[in-house]
């Protein structure tokens, strides 16, 4: 958005002085400026794909002009791609409480827990005494593709899935002599409500399952300690908060007390001991590093480490702490503003409304509009959420709803973008933009 | 390298005018110019990373900076990275006698294989009949990785891996009740030899055995056809000669018998029948569509698009076929040029010598010299090829020797190229070039 239609749109829209001076004293302000951000546009979908850093299209040009181009196979050396699965690894390593050398990143966030989840299962079948343990549980509602891939391990292993809603999981642990493995989303992608990584944790080790957390809606938008929170196993994904570029590499972890004696299936050359010896016997990489399997795509996992590196130069600024502070205060004025200016069209809050619970994005479900017509609308006026559509399972056990998804990325986006976001949203609503025929033409959603 | 210096060069290292009317003769020579090959390089390595086509820069800069930057998530639909696996894997499909929809593209060539032995051998355990089916046969210097996947999948199914050498492969057919799956890499990496894939297929299936082929030594190199070869199951890479760049996205593909009722485990959302609807339960798409996973990285896949674009353009010249021809008569000429200008240095010729049973690559052994530094020396004339360090089986079965590796990609490789190469061969040897120090430091070599 250029200065005079801001200005505009803040005389039009009404922006109040209140949100101008909360920028102005934003520590994390001229964050912003390392991104590119279309003019017109309040992006508040960082939750699903990042924004472009600014410095990411000279790095990937570099890397295939002059490292591939130029360099050819040499660079797997003189540009140390061979090292990049680890040092971006250690790169992210700060942001979720690892350690350096404990982190792999390839191959995408499914594969990654493909990994790490069998490996999960392998060891609680070593696991003397525990023949009767044969159950993962998970949330009803966790990501689609986290069950995708525990159903087939389970059906492969001869485990069983187990899916409870959230508020039931404690009880499922506290009498869990039978589970095997607890394997959670950290932060609902719909809701974007918190699970209690720790006490969780706890209550999974205390009946001897271990843990799996997916890390996807985490990293890099909260604080995550693996270590404090004794986690077994953590993926997660590259390409939203930690702005790396659509399709962005993935990363896996696994706790050092399991690294050295989990066995994951994907048994890859870059996971072997000696990659380079190419002996025909597998013998797996020390610690994590037997996390790795083929050829990672080394522009994409340039991309990542931009929008990594772009992430940790908030760390003179406070760092993950202080981009969480201002994520919260950002989701908090969404919903104040939601409450008291759209009240009366039928949005239910579906996000927890207390900090300790809620991610860095905001859901609504909705009577008595078409959602998809009105994210629809608020696009066309430039302010970029999503619409999820709601789904039923098989067994009709769960009936999940439509909503309004909106993420706010805090390295990105300002105060004013959310009030300016719930004006647009306001205007939408009342003036009934939404039931415009052109934006009830539902196509593929991403 | 620049006119001058070329001029000097083949003065002085006496290039026959023979070469330079190969090349004025080339049909394919134009084709040279769609690369960036760097000043004073003869690239003897495209075997192993593709060169870079000079439209690939820009395309990745585009969907960097307009597709990403400007389009955020709308790229999914708009700039249409939802349907890349299956363009690419479209754009492929010719150069391997694939058909349209029959291919995806996505993860790497060990991740693709995980999917499609497993496959295969649920589709053998599933066969009536067939409870003493528990063999995979593979050649025993496969490539390593192509072996772990395969120890992996065994290890966990009840199948035992059974390797032998090339040369046994029809007799254990031949008595091959008890083989469920062929599983062999259609080129060899090291030697360069060639399997005749329709008539070992057709051994396999005679004992009804399956067969998983790896093509990352073919596609683009030479004309393969799964269909007329009945295959049941092939991967391949996307950075040798597809040119995809590094760690490019490699492809998967099952024949349409397979397809519907194959299971493959990494069951993620993108393969999913309605991967929009996010249900909880997975329900395989159609076909190949169900070998995708997660999220493939969009940036590293645009780069190996254009790659198969650039590859592509060879098909009016004659495309796949006349690439072949080309490159058997780079190959001969740099077989019968070392014949004639290097004997006495104890090289010896790994690679067949027949033109059928030879892929693009020809690979030498030798006594008496030290290959590392030999090509250590030739790399800092400008000419790149790769050692490949010899290895043992930990059973003591297999030693295999250090080997010379000179790849010849018939898209930008020239005739010239050939006899220059020779010639610093030649000098090297004769000049013991090879015995200066530098050459002699052992570092990663990939």
């Amino acid at each position: 958005m250029n200065q005079v239609s801001e200005i505009h749109d803040d005389v039009q829209l009404n922006v109040k002085d209140e949100q101008q001076m909360q920028d102005a004293q934003d520590p994390l302000r001229d964050l912003r400026e390392l991104f590119v951000l279309p003019d017109g546009v309040i992006y508040l979908d960082g939750n699903s794909l990042g924004a472009l850093p600014k410095a990411t299209a000279d790095i990937v040009a570099k890397v295939v002009s002059v490292q591939w181009g130029q360099g050819l196979i040499k660079s797997w050396n003189d540009a140390g791609w061979i090292e990049m699965p680890h040092r971006v690894g250690d790169k992210i390593a700060s942001l979720i409480g690892a350690r350096q050398g404990e982190i792999i990143c390839a191959d995408s966030t499914s594969v990654n827990l493909f990994k790490v989840l069998h490996a999960a299962l392998m060891l609680a079948k070593q696991s003397p005494h525990d023949a009767q343990k044969r159950i993962v549980l998970s949330e009803r509602e966790n990501f689609p593709t986290d069950l995708y891939i525990a159903q087939s391990l389970c059906k492969q292993h001869g485990f069983e899935l187990k899916l409870v809603d959230a508020h039931q999981l404690q009880a499922e642990l506290a009498n869990g002599d039978r589970i095997a493995v607890l394997m959670l989303t950290h932060v609902h992608y719909r809701s974007g409500a918190v699970h209690d990584m720790l006490l969780l944790t706890k209550a999974a080790h205390a009946v001897g399952a271990l843990t799996v957390w997916d890390l996807a809606h985490s990293a890099g938008a909260l604080p995550v300690d693996l270590h404090a929170s004794n986690v077994d196993f953590a993926v997660g994904c590259g390409y939203k908060y930690l702005n790396g570029g659509p399709g962005a590499p993935a990363f896996a972890w696994a706790h050092p007390r399991h690294a050295n004696v989990m066995e994951q299936p994907l048994n890859g050359w870059m996971g072997h001991a000696a990659p380079f010896v190419f002996t025909p016997e597998y013998v797996p990489a020390e610690g994590s590093h037997r996390l790795l399997c083929g050829t990672p795509p080394i522009i994409s996992m340039a991309a990542l480490e931009c929008g990594v590196d772009t992430l940790l130069a908030a760390k003179p600024l406070g760092g993950i702490h202080a981009l969480r502070k201002k994520s919260l205060a950002l989701s908090n004025l969404f919903i104040e503003l939601v409450d008291k200016t759209c009240a009366g069209f039928g949005l239910s809050l579906l996000s927890p409304r207390e900090d300790l619970k809620r991610g860095s994005q905001v859901s609504y479900t909705f009577e008595s509009i078409d959602g998809y017509a009105v994210m629809q609308a608020l696009i066309a006026r430039g302010v970029i959420g999503d619409f999820r559509a709601g789904y039923k399972s098989v067994d009709g056990v769960m009936a999940s709803p439509d909503i309004l998804r909106f993420g706010f990325a805090p390295l990105y986006i300002r105060f004013v973008d959310v009030h300016r976001a719930v004006n647009h949203l306001r205007e939408v609503l009342e003036g009934k933009e939404w039931k415009q025929s052109r934006f009830k033409n539902r196509s593929i959603v991403t």
